[in-house]
Order: C-alpha cells, then structure tokens, then sequence
C-alpha cells in the first residue's frame, strides 16, 4: 500500500485558505443540514477541499454531543478489534491443530517414496532384485506434471533432477516472518553438483496483505563443467593458428536459473520506475513457482506424480473445452524453451484479477 | 492457471520415439539405479524427455512393488484430502461464529452515524437545536482518509458524496460463489442522482486462488445538468452566428466513472492480448478500491473517519521515513485528480509481490 502519504502533511500545512469551490459547498451543506445549522457548517467547510485528518481541525470543531457519539463509537472499535484477535487466535489454533495432523501422513509419502519405508502390501510378497527403492524419479515426474514448471524444465535439467529426492516447506519461525517459508530440495549424491540440499526462502510482509518482501535462496555449486545454465562455447581456431581455442560462457534457459533469484539492490531509492517494475515482475515470476509447488504440489504431490492434477483441470474447464481446441495445434510442436508458450497460454485464460485471501 | 493443458495431448501421440537424449538419459539412470536395473530402466526412458501423465505408459510399466507403493501413497493422498476438508469446515464455522459477533457491533455503528440511535453519554444532556443528528460527513470523511480514494475523489464528487449515510458488504449467496460481495452504497435524497443506493458486485471465482471474474455495478441515474462525470463544454458562437450554442459533453475524472467498471466482452476469445492486458489491469485497478473498502475501511471506519489509520501507517513505515522526505516538498502543490501521483507512490514502495492467502 501506500507509505509516508505526503497528502496528509498537506492537510496540516493548508489551512481554511482560499478554497474556488468554498460558496458551492457551504450552499450544498446548507441544503443537507437545514438553515439554522451554522455551527456545522461553518466547521464542515473544513472537510471539503483537503484531506481529512485528526489535524485538519474538523474532529474538534464538532459540537460535543456529535463528540459524544465518536467516543461511543470509538469503544465500539475497540470491541471490534478485541473480537478480530481472538478470531485470530483461534485461527493460529486450528491452522496449528491441522497442521499437526497432516505432518505424520506427509512424513508418511517421503518415507515411502525414499525407500526408507516398505508398503504393507510388499512385506508379504517377496520383491524381486531387479526392483528398484521406492518410487524412483517421484519428484522430478510430479515437478514436471505442471505444465508452468514443466516450461522451465529442459531436457538437461531433467537430467540433474533424477537425484531430487525430496521437497518440503517449512514456516519461518521469528516474530516479523508472516507467512514467509523455505522451500527445501534434497538431493541424492549426483555428477552435476555438490550441495545435498538447496534452499530457497520467501519472506512475506508481517501483515495482512501477503506481500512478498525478498527472496533468498542457496547457489548451486555446479561441478566443473557440469552447470546446465550455462552453454560453453568454442571458438574457431583460424586456419594456422595453434594453441587451446578460447571459449565463451553463454546463459541458457533452465530450471536451475530458479536458484539465482532477483535481489533488491541496496540503493533501491535510486532505481527509476521502470527499473523498479521490472523487478517487481521478476519477484512475481519467480514466487509464481514456487506458490505452485508449496500450495498446490507439496499438499497432494501424488496427484501430480500421477498425473492427476491435469484431469482435475481438465474437469474444472469442461465448460471452456471449445476455447482449448485451438491450441491442440500447436501442442504438437516441441514447445520445450519456448517462452511464447508462455504468454499463450495468458492470452487464452479470460482476464482475472488476483486477488489477496482473507 | 494455465488452461486446457496442450502438452498433456503431446504426451499421447508421441511414443517412445527417436530421442535425441535418449542415450545420455538412460546412462544417468543406470548410474542411479545400479546396472542391474534394466527393467526400471527401460521403463524410466519413457518419463525422460516427454511430459509425464497417467497415459505416458510410465506409471503401467512400473514393477508390482511400486505400484503397491504408489496405492499405498493413495490411501495417504485420501486420508489428507479428508483432514483438509474437515479443516475447511471448521474455518467456516469460525468465520460463520465471528462474522455474527461483528455484525451487532457494526449495525450499532451505523445506527449512531446515521442518528438513528442515540449515545448514553448524549442522554444525559440536552442537545442543541442546532446541533446536527448523527455524526455528519462520517462516510465521506471515512473514504478521504484513505490515499488512494482520496485521489480519486475530485471536489465535484465530495459534494455528491456529502448525502452517502452509510456503506455496507454483503457476501454473495450461491453455490459457486466463493468470495463473492457486493458493496451497497446509501445516500440520502440527493440534488444529483434519483438512486437511493448503488451497489458493485465482485464475483470471485470460487476456488482457492481467490480470482476477480467479473464485476456488475448499479448505474447512476444523473439528474438533468448534474452528471459530476462529465463536462458540458458550449461551443463559441461565430461573430453574427444566432441560436443556441452547440455543447459537446466530455467525460472527465470522477469517483462515480467506478460505477461504470470494466467488463468482459461477450466475444473475448477474439480479443488480442494487448485488449487482455488491459482489460485485466483494468479489473485489477477496480477491484483494488474494493478492496480497500472491504478489507480495509469497512471493518473500522472510524479509524478512517478520525484519520488513525494514517497514523498507524506511519507508525508501520518508522524505519523508512527518511525515504519519505523527499515526497514532502512534492505534496505541498495540489494533487487532485493527478494521475502521476499514483505512480509517484508506486515508486516510492519497495517492490512486493502480491500473493494469494492460504
């Protein structure tokens, strides 16, 4: 929202000063509050033509029987607000309460799904060698089953995200941290880096509005030669020329990227608007991700590695089947690091605005 | 989200055909696996370089073992399901209990604003005769105090605005209605328009991500000559050019043009995807002041209406005023009905990312 609200300053420098739409507004207050009303008047004239506040005078210019009926209602706030805490209490109670009650069954599928645990169906039958721990490539396969992450996935990134072997979240526990979460990848031994885990952190603004305020998250530490955001290209020797060619590092697209977040500089007060915008979008594009796999992938992570998600879609938009059939067309097409996709897909969803849970 | 899933439909057709990576993939398994994993193997290529869903053949080709597994994880997925909708239950209940403790104390508030109910310190004494019923301009006052109405409220609509008794928001009942509310304006007899209230629908989709679908909105029916939306321009008569003037009516920066909101075409898959950026930001815009009434003024209006919501946002922003100087000597010139002062105020917030409550 809106911060140090200069119009308000303005309101305490300004006084009854010359207002050019002052004889029209005491005429129209005449009307609503009847001739003899002068002492109302004379102090609503105040309220018209600069921003109300507890400075402008209005407040205290007002007879005391209408004072009388502020503070009544100003004890009427407070109950108000009593109440809206204990609601609140009650709320951190019962999100608590269920909390609680899914973590057992969410320990439950990660164990299962790492080998750690073996099904009761399979302890009476005898599993064959061959058989592999678990449910191999659980995560990459459920990570991949939504279609905006699947975008960001590319062939060699697959490639790296056969040794995810879990993903969780965890609440950020302090007294300013809202609603902020880490999102945490672990990963088995692997050929392309060296971290076990990654770590990534939103931290939400301690408020209402659920506004992301920044993003931190762990780098990769890619193994020589090993990093797939990056293309390492050779240049040409010229003819006769001797020696090791040079080569030049070039960014490529990849989910990986994901791990290098946008960051808010430390002189933000000098970045102009559109600076500022882009940033912003930035911010939005890469939380987007990881709404998707904190709110709708890490609750029901089966449905994705099932496939599942995508028939609950399908079910939800039975009635837009016929906008969609123009886009099976281009599916057939190999979209993978296409951004275009991307902004089709916007184009073809009808115009919704987000808005915040309450 | 993302709609109608092409590349879901991609999966089908293709099979397990000609994969350029098709040989780096299958070594990255068998190091994962161990060498003797052939059968998961061979079962894994196919989750390797198409998107995975129910119909990839991967999930059928998987051993027995896993599969029981993945049943196994089923049962889970089911006992969550039903833990989470006994918490939503419960959160209604909550909200249902609380809602219903709020509503005498806002009714009571209405009451005293409107002077339909008397205060007990007011009982007491005897009152003026002059001395106006209620607590006058309470709404009017209650909408400036906010920034960004404010802007939107020219001295035009403040006269209008003067005759608003009271504000209220209503949950939309039905079945699909989600979030849904409707805003209900009330004005007393009034010199500009015959409508005793007008009322904006939100209609929000009804599922987690809280989405704005549409808007509806009561028109104004301006009396004759009164319309604060518009500007009667009389054209110049030629020197010896005899009649009436010739006027040309054009619409100028009104509070009421809200009453007039963007709307959705009955033919929106025609439209480009500039006419659907802007149609969005648009609802984006309409709904932000909704919201600010409906989260925000409505559950404590006599904060608005005595300005200590200006002083709680100050207090919320102590450790950034000194970002705030700046603006001051900007805000000493009159702002009304500046459109650059919104984005000035954009700029001036550090960037956040609106996320979606949970």
């Amino acid at each position: 929202m809106t911060k140090g609200d200069p119009s308000r300053q303005k309101s305490d420098s300004e006084g009854e000063g010359a207002d050019p739409s002052f004889e029209v507004n005491s005429a129209v207050l005449q009307r609503l509050m009847g001739e003899d009303n002068s002492v109302i008047v004379e102090a609503l004239k105040k309220s018209l033509g600069s921003l109300v506040g507890t400075s402008s005078g209005y407040l205290e210019s007002l007879p005391v029987p209408v004072q009388n009926r502020i503070e009544f209602l100003r004890e009427l706030d407070a109950s108000r607000a009593e109440l809206e805490d204990e609601f609140d209490e009650e709320m951190r109670k019962l999100e608590a309460a269920y909390t609680a009650k899914f973590a057992p069954l969410d320990r439950q599928l990660r164990s299962v799904v790492q080998g750690k645990e073996e099904v009761p169906a399979n302890k009476e039958t005898e599993i064959p060698a061959d058989c592999p721990t678990g449910i191999p490539l659980f995560w990459l396969t459920a990570l991949r089953s939504d279609p905006q992450l699947e975008e960001r996935i590319t062939e060699k990134d697959a490639e790296v995200l056969v040794y995810l072997t879990d993903v969780t979240s965890e609440p950020v526990v302090g007294e300013e941290d809202g609603d902020s979460f880490t999102l945490i990848f672990t990963f088995a031994d692997n050929p392309f880096f060296t971290n076990k885990t990654l770590k990534k952190t939103y931290y939400m603004a301690d408020d209402d509005d659920l506004m992301l305020e920044k993003i931190s998250s762990d780098r990769v530490n890619w193994k020589a030669g090993k990093d797939v955001t990056v293309k390492v290209m050779k240049k040409k020797l010229r003819p006769g020329q001797k020696g090791t060619p040079a080569t030049k590092v070039q960014s490529v697209d990849s989910f990986f990227n994901w791990f290098d977040p946008p960051q808010i500089p430390e002189d933000d007060e000098n970045m102009d608007e559109e600076e500022m915008e882009q940033l912003q979008d930035a911010m939005e594009a890469d939380f987007m991700l990881a709404e998707i796999i904190n709110e709708k992938i890490l609750p029901h992570p089966l449905k994705y590695f099932t496939g599942e998600n995508l028939q609950d879609e399908d079910e939800d938009d039975e009635d837009e089947d016929e906008d969609d059939e123009d886009d099976e067309e281009d599916s057939e097409e190999d979209s993978e690091d296409d951004d275009e996709e991307d902004s089709e897909d916007e184009e073809d969803a009808r115009p919704q605005a987000r808005a915040r849970g309450g």
